[in-house]
């Protein structure tokens, strides 16, 4: 069994934003030299999220952006959380924090259409993102 | 440590629907020979999504898709994506695209009501389910 | 490698509630003695879930819990489920069943506001929960 462990850094220049990050993930799981396992993406923020969805046609990121946008507004009168961010929050355990996508036979199995993505819901901000390849 | 790599495929029938594969993954899990560990269930399309859920009866199906169709209404003049199904893309972020469960002393350790359902949200297609027991 | 097994249970006190389970989490990782590797920690109930989201302002609970009360009402007309839980089953399925938090030397890789909670949508109840620790 192999364990290998990596972080990287992005920036998010919008409020609401997906950010495209297979290439990093693809990159560290290649390097990692695991062929059968799973890539753990993991993100360490409370109003950040990661998901797995199209990256070819970037209106697809535009429309789950507004329609998390629509459904969870910023501001209402109901919010406790005097930061502000109160729909980041909720947008982030709506989406979730983490993600995996197996490995097999030294192979990423992400589907024809699907890129995973880093959710910003409170940007723009310098974010953290981690990644665990285990296998062997 | 151990991996068991499967997949099958299914097809849909309804634009939205939970089909239930509970079967299919303890049959997997079961014959991989691993007895402690995790499989994990992975969808490899980004209009479908898999979750855990109530099998017993089936009026939850039912009702979770009737929410989710509530919610995220396919056609709104706001979307860019121009294939119509913006919508599926959104409801594939925000259920998942992948579960995973616990496999402890050579059983899967689902609840007593618990269920694992394929999700279409763009249906009727056919689809493959990706399927990973890691352990030993 | 090394694959520990716990559970352990707890007690809600509302009908839709967050409860901070970070020290379990963190108590269970930390005895394990697996210093590389993740923490899966499983809900096997369908009217609860579990997320990682920030636990130093409890307002943050209270919004994110606001946030699914207001999306996802009780008692609609639309329902066939008989019980009067078809909204606690839908919130399950878009928080999610389950989470996993990174192990990487020998700590676990929680984010500076991240604690992980458990998430009842049919309390009060008595709910048990899973948790995995898998690494080496």
């Amino acid at each position: 069994m192999k364990i290998v462990n990596k972080e990287f850094s992005l920036s998010s220049s919008n409020r609401n934003q997906m950010i495209d990050i297979t290439g990093e993930v693809t990159s560290i799981a290649g390097k990692s030299g695991i062929t059968n396992g799973e890539v753990v993406i993991y993100c360490p923020h409370t109003t950040a999220a990661v998901t797995i969805n199209e990256n070819a046609d970037p209106s697809v990121q535009h429309d789950i952006v507004f329609v998390l946008e629509d459904l969870i507004r910023p501001g209402r009168r109901e919010y406790r959380h005097s930061e502000g961010n109160a729909d980041s929050h909720a947008k982030s355990s709506i989406i979730g924090c983490s993600e995996r996508v197996v490995i097999r036979d030294g192979t990423l199995v992400l589907g024809t259409w699907q890129g995973v993505f880093f959710c910003e819901f409170d940007g723009p901000r310098h974010r953290r993102v981690i990644v665990q390849v285990i296998g062997e």
